[in-house]
């Protein structure tokens, strides 16, 4: 297995966030002080719960990506701090809520607000934030980011819904796990990218080919998140990891494993999926099934599908700095080990 | 007891919804039929559980008032029909959450969307339709309706956090009960009234008119609301009353009982509010001790100071059946029952 995974993490030559974060790092130290100073309340315990997930951490991938749209543009300006902030606090919101809804312990190896604060208080400071998000956006005036960003937010709900109606049910098929990550994880991504060159004012042309980067880059995000649930030692699962199984997700491991399998694997899958087979030792079992049908490696290979897509959707921006950050980060994207 | 009931429900003198219900029934139907339109989604679980509530009824108080101000303010369009979906929409939200939030069983003597459909698909269609309430107000292209109803959002959450904050500390003052009302409740009537003004393109003096005429009805409303909490026969309690005295939430009738009781009441205060004093007898007993110091009567009459304010707010705008009916609506939001 280590000879396996050694080529990915090569230094030289694996791609990496590297260039996206230099790019970016004037502006994203613009938006952080929009989060923090947004996030701030009267009631005290407003910034205490989106603070604990906002210090947190994460990859801040979304206003990431609207920043770099921007700049793709050409665009001198700094409306898409505020936008990005705004893209920001959606994905926070929409964090909070999930981590209540699949009631989570942890995320980013950290407690999360639900298990610290309690689940009301996390469901109320989601729709804060969710509120403030538009509150910003109507700063910014611009009724063209409004309606983007409000379609992509309903359209992430029925994501998440529809993500709960397939759950525990064995024949969710590839093609409808897309449809569900096109919506709860994707819609965003494109959302972010398409509104930086909203801000540029670019044209039709331009908003669309960042959107469609957007896309591709956060279905092949998601595949590998999903990828990466089952992508341990097997000795280390179960810490942190294998969320997913034991939730009876059908991410697309999962289901290829299940449409590649014996009928006797099936009838494993069936059960665990249901909810009946879901101990340390049932998870070991799945990895290995999921490892006999390369299951993990067909994952990252579809995602390596989408981020070519994405790549090849802004092939007629001039090449730079941008650009080339632009494309390591959907490289990245497939690659990525966390 | 009986003998000083009755003359509220004198059916002769007693303020009703009647006008206000007439005036604006035409319009309401219209925007019934965007409800019905916009909370539908391809994914069926969203309008079956949305439909849950909207179907159980309920006033429709807020979408009304959105209709009724734009007929007092002599609008002649339909703009106020998507906005007041929009309106109606948040509320739904809002109500959703606060299901998940305190954990409800019953909303409107109907088994609540939270126990038929569980948490998480609960808190996913009030995201839902709160995204869909932004896309309506997109449509409809005001930014000042969209920063009105941005802002109003976000205080509503600041309200309810805020809340949950107060909640099971005896020690609650009246002023800051009416922040929270002011907050939870009254932002969303008031925003609902303004927006009537906003679509007839009138002033900024009848704009704010319009705003604190809701504002006020909102507090005065919600105030009756949980004086009715506690506003039963003794024997009744319990029978989907007394929910707020089991959730350990300090509204005015406990708040004037606790202030204005001797020192053994406010013991027994202090054991319930902190949740080691619920049972059907402590509910009786704390209706007792609450008429006792006339607590619900006192709650009735801050409310009717609120209603008062709400009539002068309006007093400028010319007299006619809007007027009328508005003024009337104030009226029985002071003296209803239920």
């Amino acid at each position: 297995m280590t000879a396996q995974v050694i080529p990915l993490h090569a230094p030289s030559s694996a791609p990496s966030l590297a260039p996206i974060l230099a790019l970016t790092a004037a502006d994203m130290n613009a938006v952080n002080a929009v989060i923090l100073e947004r996030m701030q309340s009267e009631i005290p315990l407003i910034p205490a719960l989106a603070g604990h997930l906002i210090a947190g951490g994460g990859k801040r991938m979304r206003p990431m990506l609207t920043l770099a749209g921007a700049l793709l543009c050409d665009y001198q300006g700094t409306r898409q701090h505020k936008l990005a902030a705004a893209v920001e606090f959606i994905h926070t919101a929409t964090l909070l809520h999930d981590d209540v809804v699949d009631g989570s312990d942890l995320r980013r190896g950290k407690t999360t607000a639900n298990i610290v604060f309690g689940n009301p208080a996390t469901v109320l400071v989601g729709d804060f934030l969710f509120s403030r998000a538009f509150e910003l956006m109507v700063e910014d005036g611009s009724l063209k980011v409004l309606r983007i960003l409000s379609r992509a937010s309903a359209v992430i709900a029925e994501g998440e819904v529809d993500q709960l109606t397939a759950q525990r049910h064995v024949e969710t098929s590839e093609e409808r796990y897309l449809a569900i990550i096109g919506a709860k994880t994707a819609a965003l991504f494109a959302a972010a990218c398409r509104i930086g060159a909203v801000v540029a004012e670019k044209g039709e042309a331009e908003e669309r080919a960042l959107e469609v980067y957007g896309r591709n880059l956060g279905i092949a995000f998601q595949l590998v998140d999903d990828a990466i649930d089952y992508d341990s030692p097997a000795e280390e699962m179960g810490k942190g990891r294998g969320d997913d199984f034991r939730d009876g997700k059908m991410t697309l491991p999962v289901i290829l494993a299940y449409a590649r399998g014996s009928e006797e694997e099936r009838g494993f899958w069936r059960e665990a999926i249901a909810g009946f087979a879901i101990s340390d030792a049932d998870l070991a079992h799945a990895v290995a099934l999921i490892n006999r049908h390369d299951a993990v490696q067909a994952t990252r290979e579809r995602a390596r599908h989408f981020a070519a897509r994405a790549i090849d959707a802004i092939a007629a921006f001039p090449r730079g700095a941008a650009h080339a950050a632009m494309v390591e980060a959907a490289e990245f994207a497939v690659m990525r080990r966390y």
